[in-house]
């Protein structure tokens, strides 16, 4: 089987292209399992070389939208699996209107074009948001978010999320792909730098205090958020492609499990596994842009239909935060991060 | 005030043109009645000559696609208010499906592109269609749908309806434009001739049997349907305009309200109003196409938002075919139509 990851080179897919290597076989959509041949990994920027240096992987280095109007082969004749995760982030898309709409609607509608194209109905793992729920005066979101909850996006990303599901939905009841429409969580604690989503400091609270450095936390801390750990979004991302189509159920996107928690509880969770010195690196510096994006997000999440699946959310924090450092290890305050 | 009409050709924008050119006088989002100057009617048609010989009417005549890119001013600067009536309709999307892509949401978004070029942000009346929701054996539609129910379309129309919401909605959130989101019932009966609507046969088993024509009922009696006269419907797109920002509230779609009926009380009322032998010229003759779409659809909507607005359902259908009567007088059987 060969497999195509959009947004390869991020840090989720970067992830996802390693457990598949990992495990060396995938049983796609209910079928017996087959063997992984090549995961094709399509990125602005190069996959790290610890993924390249596998025989397996294959780069597509470019813009996505500029690689499928060159036609170049992004998905080819013999690809069986799609997982689409490149995107354009919640605060790019807020300050740059045209820019999310290419990134995230024309670039998606592309690559579904191509997938069409390729007649064989490949399978597309579609990486939605929590984001396509916004909370509003007008229309207040209810206390609990379920699969049938109607999303009213509050920013162009959420808006830009539910445009896809709906492609991904039709040309899946088309046949021209089997679809599965994922709501990814916020994810945390990812490694790396801070990046332009909203909720980019959900992360950074936590990873840049582990590394010594000062992080702002933009919200109160009673702020309530829904998190997934890197492994939790990966296995449902996973379970995603394996599903059968009855198991998965309708065209419509599932919604993956998420722990609710407060931005409050995270720092005393840094504080129990990291340190009360650790936890203390966090400034309370409110930033109205980023708490008007985050605080219309949901957080209480029934993911009936992923629980139903078998996926299940994080327990707690403080795991989250301990599995962050054994895959992280922890440098000394002040020295030079890798 | 000046006034764009998409589709304005069509049945539903010449009457609204009509109406519009009739009071002469709008109150546009709440503020105070203003003279309506000009009425822009853009269709791949010609607008009727009983429109075009009034000098307040302007005619733009093109595909929209085709205007829009070729800069052609569908809207101008002084234009403050647009209704988006232009679509493909269900059974050519079903069967076209990039046709529909085109016509449903490329237009959709290069209008709403040039409205914003306007700088002005100009109310946008946007016409969806009760085809949003959609029933399926995996995903069953709620026995009553309201304004907060989930889409979940069972054909292409009703995809690139509710994806024309999302823009619209978007747009008017970042101010571009003001939106209003109008989700329209299967209009019943329509004049003229059949199109290529999948419910297109909910006008002709009463229309072409008034002409003395046979029609085609392609749906058992007792398919239950969501009906709105014409004027009803006339009278939802302008209380959409009228409607100030907070009597309007939330940026998602309002459902219209509809008569609930099925189509065998439909040719009972036919019988009632134009004779049992006009009622006996309906075939019943099963088209498993249509009945596809046709009974993916719902019948009881509870049309909250509309009904806060002051907008009603009609009361019965006998007086729907009466009122049609009273504007399209009937020939006797055998003469030539008009």
């Amino acid at each position: 089987m060969n497999i195509v990851i959009t947004g390869g080179a991020g840090f989720l897919g970067a992830r996802l292209a390693r457990q598949l290597l990992e495990q060396g076989t995938l049983s796609l959509a209910g079928g017996a399992p087959q063997t992984i041949q090549t995961v094709t990994l399509v990125d602005r920027a190069a996959p790290p070389a610890t993924l390249t240096a596998d025989s397996r992987v294959r780069a597509v280095v470019g813009d996505l939208n500029q690689l499928l109007d060159a036609s170049t082969q992004v998905v080819r004749a013999d690809d069986a699996l799609v997982f689409h995760l490149a995107a354009a982030v919640s605060g790019e898309c807020e300050a740059d209107f045209d820019l999310g709409m290419r990134s995230n609607v024309d670039a998606t509608r592309a690559l579904l074009q191509a997938c069409r194209k390729l007649g064989t109905s490949p399978t597309v793992v579609f990486a939605s948001s929590l984001a396509v729920f916004g909370n509003s005066a007008a229309q207040p979101l209810p206390a609990v978010i379920d699969d049938r909850t109607l999303p009213t996006p509050q920013n162009s990303y959420g808006i830009q999320k539910f445009i896809g599901e709906q492609l991904v939905a039709d040309y899946a009841r088309k046949g021209f792909i089997r679809g599965r429409n994922v709501r990814l969580m916020t994810v945390s604690v990812r490694p790396g730098k801070p990046n332009g989503a909203a909720s980019s400091f959900l992360s950074g609270m936590i990873r840049e205090p582990l590394a010594g450095v000062r992080a702002a936390c933009p919200v109160p801390p009673e702020t309530a958020v829904a998190l997934a750990s890197p492994a939790r979004t990966i296995e449902g991302l996973l379970r995603a492609a394996e599903a059968g189509d009855a198991e998965w159920g309708a065209r419509t996107a599932i919604n993956l499990p998420a722990l609710k928690t407060t931005v409050g509880e995270m720092a005393a969770a840094l504080a129990r596994v990291g340190g009360k010195e650790t936890a203390s690196l966090i400034d309370w510096t409110p930033d109205p842009a980023i708490a008007n994006i985050v605080t219309s997000w949901p957080a209480a999440i029934d993911a009936a239909r992923a629980r139903a699946l078998g996926l299940l959310p994080d327990g707690d924090f403080d795991s989250i935060i301990a599995a962050y450092l054994s895959e992280n290890p922890r440098t000394a305050p002040g020295a030079a991060t890798q």
